[in-house]
């Protein structure tokens, strides 16, 4: 065995990269839970890609992007690079096995050699947490279905979220059929609408120089973009823009308001339309949305001290911010947002030139998690490990033996019945040492031994951290031979209150 | 967006990897849950580390196969390689954060730059699945435990592993005390014990051979070698090795029997010892374990047919592979082992030069699923998604809606009440495509809307795959007030045979 990994250089992770320990990570898995019981509640199942692809099936997808993909070194063999994003291996995946439909969801890590701003939360290393629906359905079902999924993840969090997001959302054909209806040139549109995806965090006089100095847009155009972008709140929105003359004669706008129109009836019976906000301003980045586009923000949400202690912490952020700088880990979701999607139906024909119609959904599970660890506040209802009863020794005097093997005996007996149980790994602990232990893990249950009780077959199990004037303070005596049946009745009774506590404290 | 993405290469995973999906993922996940269920038992967090870590890391960790460590392409700035293992990227984490004791496990994919054999599960990314005890305790404690997860495991997996697996194990101290007591050159016991280590499948003239012809060694201390590796079975071994008196002259091995002899006393408490064959001829190849090893085999065990094809199937490969090649995917993974691992006090002590003392084992994931895979046989009774209920609409004539609304709204309360429920994305769907659809999932019941029916207020649950002469075989009609309880009670009714069927099947 070499020295030479010994003490010659800082130890620690990779720039952009971090650990995932203690609470964080136990907070985080409830995160995914929640999130992937609502997937499997609407039929969804999983796939796993390998987390570096061909390098030419990440070319030419993500634009000037491409320059923040991760190669693997040459070593002889294929060219690799470390997947981007997880929609691109899902629509290599599709065209390589010719799947003509699927519900799939995908919680994995993704790659992104960009400068990383912790406090920002961009990292090199970071979860996406994606829900895709591919195939050729009856027009704006799977659409209504992915903001129903929307919904649900949202109102189950941990971190009370209900009431306090909105679901952003615009359509690509109507944004396109305001860019014609205003006279942007056809090979400015993109631009333009790029330019317009900033109107959440730039001022619109700052983004109208930017499309009539910087794009070159003529500044009447640019006006008349200015009228249209103001356009937001409920289905009413559809029907202001369908009552406008120059709108009607769009065949594009028109197409794109009677598909937002289907999706509100259809969102109207899912019970989502309270948290929608048919918005012009939004645009997305991304080239390859076809169809709707959505993104959700919480920031301004009801107030409460933590969310408005997060809200003020990221509107200082933006402020301080380099606007080059100033955007999400991940371009498919914008700044304040914590889940982005759209309708992108041509980016399967981009591997197999058999196009696979497809909607879906990114979560931003790291922002969700920081901003749920904030509205969380305090750390002390999330228990470290779910260690459900510790066993003690209890003895006096000199010779006192420890009881190890007792305990290991009862331990043993309480696995064999499938409860989470510890004891301390030394031949003669003191019993205060027990007691730290099981504090320290907030363990809710201690298993007492004594000899003479022993003897007498019974044990002692008594609930951690009750008050000094509890009767059952001292822990209640019962037969060894009931143990397992005494506990787990308690585990029962414990179980609905230890769930709340550590979902809604 | 460009078109550099088309068509121009084969649509493919790299090399050694690929895409877990279907049946396929759930089975894994069941598995993955299942050992989860036992870390968490024994009191087991998570750590989650980076995929990649500082090249100087992994650095003289891994003796001559670091030539398969994959690197990160150097773009600028640190230079990172893909992690090889967990043990490592653990043992860092454990000095960078000077932590004193802890019980990790973690589950996360490898990465090794092989000569991929896919026939015999060797790929070059692939899943391992630690369970890790770091710190000072009382001697074999911990050990002891670690030999009780593994026993726990292999009775809780799906697959029926039960009686059929068996713990090799071996201490290192006893080891190096034989190789003194033979005559072993102190320079020569690490390239010996290697030698040893391939007695699992190479007959003892094989191995003598290149003790004596590749590696020098005197015939007469190879001889004598080979008579002490012939022990093998339950305590007595410990026993019998004592009684020798050259054995007892020997410190390092007096002193790894004792221990040997404390921890069967502990796994006697803890039921382990019937599993045990402690064996003279097992030696493992890592150089950082300093006491127990141990391999959890599966060959050879009860015969059924699946698992004598496993075993004949191991075997051929065996027989026609070139012996460089033959190895598993993981050095810590003997040929024909499920699990492995052992004891190893100095990898901290290589980054901290504070050495933490560790004990862990790692399960062969992939190789768990393969063979498990094997044993269920057939792929019908594992389902491709967890729905519950598929909401259909029923009517003749030309008059009929396709009810579209109606099935939204049920599919809808069914969702609030947390039921797993799909319906089909199309206005008017034919009864049979429903049908289809229902049976291509699994799905175990139907909930039948019917105009006539719906305007009396109510509604048909069928449960899906009744025979023909079944009473219930045409549903069963509910007031549609009382669905979600009448169809709860009916899911809770089946649960308990849902996951039999899944997990004994």
């Amino acid at each position: 065995m070499g020295k030479e990994g010994k003490g010659n250089f800082q130890l620690k992770t990779p720039k952009g990269t971090r650990d995932w320990q203690g609470t964080d990570v136990v907070l985080r898995e409830q995160i995914f839970s929640k999130i992937t019981e609502v997937f499997k509640r609407h039929g969804g199942v999983t796939i796993d890609t390998p987390v570096f692809e061909l390098k030419e099936v990440l070319a030419g997808k993500y634009g000037e992007d491409s320059k923040l993909i991760y190669d693997l070194a040459d070593q002889g063999g294929e060219i690799c690079s470390l997947r981007y994003d997880l929609t691109v291996p899902f629509a290599r995946f599709l065209a390589q096995n010719a799947i003509q439909q699927i519900k799939r969801y995908a919680f994995a890590k993704v790659y992104r050699r960009d400068q990383p701003a912790m406090t920002k939360g961009r990292m090199r290393e970071f979860y996406q947490c994606d829900f895709d629906i591919a195939g050729t359905y009856d027009t704006m079902l799977p659409d209504a279905e992915i903001l129903r999924v929307i919904k649900e993840v949202f109102e189950d969090l941990p971190g009370d979220w209900k009431g306090k997001y909105t679901i952003k959302i615009n359509h690509r054909k109507i944004l396109d059929g305001i860019f014609q209806i205003c006279g942007v040139p056809e090979d400015k549109i993109r631009t333009i609408s790029s330019a317009v995806d900033k109107l959440d965090k730039s001022p619109w006089e700052e983004v109208r120089r930017e499309m009539t100095e910087d794009k070159g847009l003529d500044p009447a155009v640019a006006d008349k973009i200015g009228e249209y972008v103001k356009y937001k709140g409920g289905r009413e929105v559809v029907e202001q823009l369908q009552a406008i003359p120059e709108v009607q004669a769009n065949a594009s706008a028109t197409k794109g308001l009677e598909e937002m129109a289907t999706l509100c009836d259809y969102l109207d019976i899912y019970d989502v339309l309270p948290a929608l906000s048919i918005d012009m301003s939004l645009a997305r980045g991304l080239d390859y949305y076809t169809g709707v586009i959505y993104e959700v923000v919480t920031e301004g949400s009801a107030p409460s001290a933590s969310a408005k202690d997060v809200a003020k912490k990221e509107k200082k952020q933006k402020k301080n911010a380099d606007p080059d700088e100033d955007r999400s880990n991940d371009p498919t979701i914008g700044v304040g947002s914590v889940a982005a999607g759209g309708r992108y139906d041509g980016l399967v024909g981009m591997f197999s030139g058999k196009p696979i119609p497809c909607v879906g959904i990114s979560f931003g599970v790291d922002r969700i998690f920081s901003i749920t660890k904030n509205r969380l506040g305090t750390e002390s209802a999330i228990r470290p490990n779910e260690v459900d009863a510790f066993v003690m020794a209890f003895g006096g005097g000199k010779d006192f033996t420890g009881m190890l093997r007792e305990r290991m005996q009862v331990a043993k007996e309480l696995w064999d019945a499938g409860i989470k149980a510890e004891y301390l790994w030394k031949q003669k602990p003191k019993l205060q040492n027990q007691f730290k232990a099981a504090e320290n893990g907030k363990v809710p249950w201690a298993v007492i031994l004594g000899e003479d009780e022993l003897k007498a077959g019974k044990v002692k199990i008594k609930e951690m951290g009750l008050l000094e004037d509890h009767p059952d303070k001292n822990g209640v005596e019962v037969e060894k031979v009931n143990l397992v049946q005494e506990l787990k009745s308690r585990l029962e009774g414990k179980k609905t209150e230890l769930v709340d506590r550590s979902v809604d404290a």
